[in-house]
């Protein structure tokens, strides 16, 4: 498909519980932009979002976390929900792939909640970053200089705080994304 | 009424997504030993349980936080849930009502993922303490000495890790709260 992320493989990882939008939305629009887009969880079958106050509806899981590795991809995108992070940080292997990403220098995005995995993959010391201001105090905690902006940009992170942030979140990533194929050259 | 907890007043400061057990047990058990309990929350009218997977029933709300002071009473509980304590830790003056019993040297128990309200009231730092797993690292970067066990008890605060550890969690606290009316005294 052409357009300007044709050509590149996305993984979104989440389990049941995620904020509804900070999954549907990433996908669409990365999709939209050409790019393969895969959600990758802890188990098989689908996973149930959260529509604000609810459970919501479902999407199909396209990868576990044990059928994937971050070489077969060019980003990766952590949706927030308070369910979702806090189940999800207990999975070593999905950690594991967080970090996997973080050595590959390769875009990671994470939003609201979804911060909580770069915490538990120990990726937050001395780095710019924002997220859900009720994880304020357990970011700064793991190191993270935090600042309430709608995105921020520190390297391969971006971080932002919230559903009504995915316009400015989706844009920052993508950019990310579209320079990544070459690293160090001007994007 | 008679009892080993009678003249003694208990509040459990929760929001909607408290762990329906974790706030039902205690104030049962604390109850039926003689103690008033009151269940104090952001806001008036009731709070609605979240019942392992779902929504639960809820329960009324004896008192708002503004309504309250640490001097009325002999000890704070902090119940878990995903959602009550991550929505609870945004709230300033139900911070400050952690942090004032704290300061009055109160007996508080926290159990789940109520430890959240610990770490956001800065209190973990130095301290032995337990919680739900998946909040270990946040618990560990606030600077707690976590370990995984039923029940953690240094000075005046009680942690628990999940529904499970409810009779160890409401034992330990009623021991202190016991105790708790001759600070310094062999109770």
């Amino acid at each position: 498909m052409a357009g300007p992320l044709a050509g590149k493989t996305i993984a979104i990882l989440a389990t049941d519980g995620f904020e509804k939008s900070e999954l549907f939305d990433p996908r669409d629009r990365f999709a939209a932009a050409g790019a393969e887009v895969h959600v990758v969880a802890p188990h098989a079958g689908e996973i149930r979002s959260w529509d604000k106050i609810e459970w919501g509806e479902s999407v199909p899981v396209d990868r576990t976390v044990e059928q994937v590795s971050a070489e077969a991809y060019d980003a990766l995108v952590l949706p927030g929900g308070q369910i979702n992070p806090d189940v999800l940080r207990t999975k070593p292997q999905a950690v594991a792939l967080v970090q996997a990403f973080a050595r590959q220098e390769k875009p990671i995005g994470a939003i609201c909640h979804g911060p909580w995995m770069l915490i538990e993959a120990e990726l937050v010391r001395g780095r710019q970053a924002t997220s859900y201001p009720s994880i304020r105090a357990d970011m700064r905690n793991a190191g993270a200089d935090w600042s309430d902006r709608e995105v921020v940009v520190d390297g391969n992170f971006v971080t932002s705080r919230k559903p009504d942030d995915l316009p400015a979140f989706c844009d920052a990533l993508a950019h990310l994304i579209r320079g990544a194929a070459l690293p160090g050259a001007v994007a």
